[in-house]
């Protein structure tokens, strides 16, 4: 990690693992208590752990001014009703803003903060979609058969809080209606005063 | 400016000025000094003020944990042997990094330290290129006839600064050999140190 500048081809989908710093999978046994249908969940994982989405990463020093990148694929597929989804998170340091450009398939970005306000907002290709400070955010795949790949950046201190929304889930989950994506609430939702309150 | 999330298609070329926050336009005249070939210089200024690049910006509060993001459009030409190149700048903070995504056309980022250590990168789409902390940056297109179009991202707090690379002139400039580009040395750059001990 010298500091010095680099340049590499991203150019999907011939994706070179060996170019990125490191690559996470995040595979179906990891989103435990996510998906709202929890016998699908159950049924699906019973025949196979399959695999949702993949992070390469270009990770920089912790420091202030430093930025991460990466490239996010997101498979498409649904456990239930529900299209496949990353776990989502806020940052560890919550007044960090994301941005992302999406490459490649058809999607949408949840977002919550800390306070309860929502947001959804769709990716296709050519979108620019900025997270702000203190927006927990996730991704899902609306797309039939194809991968959702977006290009991210964000402050390299930023850091991953997975912990939080995943105790109080999103607030809104996307579900295929038969007729396309809608926005519902999620019934297992806790804004995050009654649980800290409860704990 | 609110703090909630946006999502802007960018689809070019077909560019919406008004999705964007600011929208910067950089004629031949602003450029004066950095040319190397002076004569070339001034005979295409009196035929015409030629456009050399355009910068759209998406803005954000100049605070810790916030980015800007936004496309730079840097037209094909020549002046003299040396390809249209934008300004280049050191951040005002110059611990902030940068970093480009490549969408459209053919060229190079020129990068220089005020150690004097220089870089040239080569641009084509698909090319996630990053500029550490300290590093000056210059984008040359050294396409034929095609705008040379990158998607950026930079903390919000990073200032431009673009007087000293100016005065100093970037160490290295990117002519055409007459059977592609190629790096020569600037024979009018200063070592900052040099000419700081002389003011």
């Amino acid at each position: 990690m010298n500091n010095v500048p680099f340049a590499i081809a991203i150019k999907f989908p011939e994706i070179i693992p060996g170019m990125y710093d490191s690559h996470i999978l995040r595979k179906l046994s990891s989103m435990q208590g996510q998906f709202l249908d929890e016998q699908a969940f159950t049924q699906t994982l019973s025949q196979e752990d399959l695999l949702l989405y993949e992070v390469y990463n270009f990770e920089r020093p912790k420091l202030g001014g430093e930025l991460d990148s990466g490239l996010s694929i997101l498979h498409p597929g649904k456990v239930g009703q529900e299209y496949f989804m990353t776990k989502g998170h806020f940052h560890t340091v919550l007044e960090t803003a994301e941005v992302y450009y999406c490459l490649k398939g058809k999607g949408v970005m949840v977002m919550e903060t800390p306070e309860g306000e929502w947001d959804v907002k769709e990716l296709t290709p050519g979108v620019v979609l900025y997270v702000p400070p203190r927006w927990a955010h996730r991704s899902v795949n609306t797309g039939n058969d194809e991968d959702l790949i977006t290009f991210f950046v964000y402050p390299a201190i930023a850091g991953h809080n997975y912990g939080d929304i995943e105790l109080q889930g999103f607030r809104k989950l996307i579900l295929d209606s038969g007729n396309g994506p809608e926005i519902v609430d999620n019934p297992r939702w806790q804004a995050p005063e009654v649980r800290h309150n409860g704990s």
